[in-house]
């Protein structure tokens, strides 16, 4: 899992069927070597924008939206809480 | 998930047999540390040269096709609505 | 695999519910060209703040923790042996 | 998948013997950010040196060799049509 | 898969025990673009150190292994004969 921070919503009305009712936002990779990388994942935890998250990648994506047929590769798996910081520097 | 922009088509007339009739699209990574990234996708939900989309990559572009035989490891999910931009800018 | 350093834990009282108490660590990736890469795994074998780890990714993982329904996509299999310590350089 | 460009053949003498007569190709990444990244392909639809190629990753490899057991990760699945020439730019 | 060279042996003695009696060893990317990439992969065709190998990655590797439950995400499938050396060179 990498640690990102929560960027924006990303809006896709043309897309697969099955994706439908579902949330996506850009987030940026935070610390280390690959800060600064965007992907776009899924959430079904409600985060907002400047949440700090851990994302989950590949067909663990899948069992976080609890459902192995959907064309999704990567989810937001918890916030990370408000205390927890050390994580956030950029390689030195 | 990566956000991409089409480039081109990519044309292969010896190729796998189950990829006939698949519609292959050259998409550039878009915004962040991999911007310039170019990889090859499958394309189901007819994206045009220009559009901004939505990929997906692994297993789960297996499920965006409906088919888990085809060798893909890459296809549209889908298309970025065209009011939707933050996510365009390079790492600063 | 990858060899990391393991430099904290990762606290996220929101999470995915079958992630109770899994115990997160956040690593970092020790010697050759990838190193300082950061990322979040899961730790069933105790490893501690300092310790020098092997990380599995993807599906390996959820081997690793006996348990594939759940979404994570990287776990410690092991701790290395202290005086084992020849992949500790960064490429020359 | 990659656009990749046929570079060698890789020989093993000594090899996992489900890998027998299975012809493996040194490509080298062509146009984008990722040009000049190197790996090895089993190829079974003979493509030859210099040959421009759509390379697959991950478990499509295995669906490309119609065999779920082969320790395989990368296959081409097409060689791609002469006057297809866009993708071949690096990064500008 | 990638080409690289087999650096030395990783030793572990707090693992996970599914990998009791496993080779693990540290090799290095050869060529390319990646070059100077360091990870660790299991071994069950006596590779050596100095050795130029062929590794596989992801799910592929448990097919080496003959063993799908095994927590091992990167093992070698081949040692490159002695005579095939055009892959050594690095990115131009």
């Amino acid at each position: 899992m990498l640690t990102a921070k929560v960027i924006d919503h990303i809006w896709s009305t043309r897309k697969a069927e099955s994706l439908n009712g579902l949330k996506f936002m850009l987030v940026e990779v935070m610390g280390g070597k690959d800060a600064g990388k965007r992907m776009v994942v899924a959430d079904i935890i409600s985060a907002g924008v400047g949440d700090r998250v851990i994302v989950t990648f590949g067909s663990a994506a899948r069992r976080m939206l609890r459902n192995d047929e959907i064309p999704v590769d990567a989810a937001i798996v918890g916030i990370i809480d408000e205390d927890c910081t050390g994580f956030e520097t950029r390689e030195a």
